[in-house]
């Protein structure tokens, strides 16, 4: 039984701080890190990537909207092209920052809204694995377990991470729901969450059922206001039960 | 007897244009194409690519400061660390649309302010160099001729590419003068120029005198009012006289 | 037989130039000045003022999205409060400059995409009149004839203008459409067109039908090729065949 | 005996929190609220303004450098008309909500590296009173006592508020030194400093010695880890000293 934690850092611009992302780098396998579109700034991106290296995290680029106000949340009607240009801009601004440290990209998630965007909208889903496959085909792509771009490309033969929410809520039909203001959930609540879906491949819905998930990473939200608590409750949690905490390449057996 | 042209492109941002890139493509051999700090934008950047692709032109970076509506003009006093991390992600965001056309960056040019901030000034030469070597020794340094950042350059064995702005006022010292609104030269004139810089290594000053320079390539501003009369005036006086015009590895004789 | 003359103008930003805008000014008699947050800048703003001011042109706030990329044209899902605040940030600031000429804001046009969300989207009608009305009853509002918008603010007792799209295409249902490209259409055609819906309340269709319009004011757009060419020929056309040409305050006797 | 109190505010942007606005409200008798060029947004803006309002704070423009990734504290080589047309924008824009509120501005102070471009720089010095003076006459023009802006300020017959940075260490010039990262300050130390500044004129220095400081507001800065502490801490030092706590118009006996 193995299991990933993923976590969204590098998320501070300039003067303002946002999450505690060295704090948390000992708690996670995979660091999704902001490349400065709609969070971040190249500071931040440099100096998250030598906290991630530090403590021997997978690196994976958190590509977002080109909207800082809006934090990447709010739906832009970009066109594919957009969508395309900006995926590859973002992504090879990381790997310049990753090729002065040794280091190699190892998936990609989307941010925000452009999460739903290129997951689930029909207009973007076949442009985003364009993009990947073309750019770099060993990246992971990270998404919501069960989403359309997910299976697509897993037809395509490309490399997929699955991810499960554990903080957030979700309905019967396996929805989650954004929470604009994150809730300080109960690190344990969170913790035997993360168990569940790793051991058992189920998790619980607002309504009180327990529905099938399949997810190879759960995610914590790094900017919830007690997100070290929640992440130490996970990864303890999970080791306690015998589950082998480790990033996308050691889940996949490519060390 | 050799020279190399480069002309600034992708400029363009979004609704606006600015210059007549692909037109000027077929006179020019180097080109200096923004990374959508100072001017351009993804979109531009990735067209602009395929455009110079399309004509054999090499590429370069033409790195700017954060400050679009400055154009890159307004010296900002930025730290070591931002210019270094500013540099980086800029170098890479480009080299994911080269890596995709399967080109080589050939160089490196500052724009605007940081021309002179990283040519001149004591606080960023040394930060400039140390990027440039981290990141990718093969990048020819395109900087105004004499500089001390190219010299520091040299020392280093690093690779150099020493300009003169054919299209500008010299003084008697070697130093040109910026004009914030081009005016529309001559294209003999600037032509006549450019022939003398490659021949004989001289260029006139506006006081009406004959200093030497010693460039491997020469300056045309995309922007000009008339900027691609100018560029064919040069490429064909050039070659009437003689002089092999070609990209900076065909310069170096590294082909 | 009177109408109004409205062009976007003030587009221009930084290094960028985008239109003619003093050319055009002896031809207007309402200028839409962008605001600066889809295009535009502070200094441009003012410039924009002053030329407005020197020809007697009425002025009016052409808000937008904040989106310079997209120049405003990429619908954004902001919220309602977003909406609010963006709106009074705008109207503010072009009041800053009015007030140091002596002037007065006469309309307020949204640009872009924001003129179909404000002028016909459900979700925005209600905040975007609440706004006007709560900053500034006098301000006429610029927006399409029949749009659900203009609807509600005459029941609010609001100032409205509704405006014809002289230069654009029209369905037979009175729809306008966006071309991305502005055609360079003939000055002949546009000015026929200007002098049909000023004096007849009717413009011609796609597909070649004839049907009504009650427009105040007619749009020309600053940014075609030949904007200047064709503002002059409405505006001859149109004291040609005995129509005031004049400002809203004009048009409704209020001067 | 008087004293204003002085805070920056409104410098959160988007998904990023700075400050805490409402709890340092009631201790706080001028709010310096960010204009949203190098800090803040406009929902941000007008939320704090409403704050402000309710618990009676008088308030201030705090207008910035167009530089949201450098938080308005890189030096800029703006042009005056840059300055001036920045300034007119910004200040407009605040008026747009104070106009909704049915109240008007106190005060402008420049933030960041604008206090000393337009304090004490040459360059700079006279446009900026200039634009104050054809924009507002009434606006108290908020600066560090003693600086040269001030001097003319007060020979135009402009109104002045000098300060005292009370949280900020001095030498025994006069001069105060930027921190850029916050020193959590005892509340109890910038609190007597606060009672000397207002009964005696005087601010020790960090070579141990007493200097005379003529303020008639003191500034705690908000973003300081315990700003909120130390704000208690000062207003309340203050009425126990029998200090009169009050905003600029109430100091100058203008209520």
């Amino acid at each position: 039984m193995k299991i990933d934690i993923n976590v969204d850092m590098g998320e501070s611009f300039g003067r303002y701080v946002l999450g505690e992302d060295e704090a948390l780098m000992p708690y996670v396998t995979s660091a999704n890190i902001a490349t400065c579109f709609h969070a971040g700034d190249p500071l931040v991106l440099e100096r998250t990537i030598k906290w991630a290296k530090k403590y021997g995290v997978a690196i994976g680029a958190h590509i977002g909207l080109p909207d800082r106000q809006g934090f990447g949340r709010r739906q832009m009607d970009i066109s594919v092209e957009e969508l395309r240009s900006d995926m590859l801009y973002q992504l090879g601004a990381m790997d310049a920052f990753l090729k002065l440290q040794g280091l190699k990209m190892q998936h990609v998630k989307p941010h925000g809204i452009l999460y739903r965007m290129v997951g689930e909208q029909e207009k973007y889903i076949d442009t985003f694995l364009d993009t990947i496959e073309e750019y770099n085909k060993d990246l992971y792509i990270m998404l919501h377990t069960g989403c359309e771009a997910l299976k697509r490309a897993e037809k395509r033969g490309l490399k997929t991470a699955p991810e499960v929410l554990i903080d957030l809520g979700y309905d019967k039909n396996g929805n989650w729901m954004l929470e604009r203001v994150k809730k300080a959930r109960s690190p344990e609540e969170v913790a035997d969450r993360a168990v569940k879906v790793a051991k058992e491949g189920k998790i619980d819905t607002i309504d009180g059922k327990l529905i099938d998930v399949n997810g190879c990473t759960v995610c914590i939200h790094g900017d919830s206001p007690n997100a070290t608590m929640v992440a130490t409750a996970v990864r303890e949690s999970l080791e306690n039960s015998g589950v082998t905490v480790t990033n996308l390449n050691g889940y996949f057996g490519q060390t």
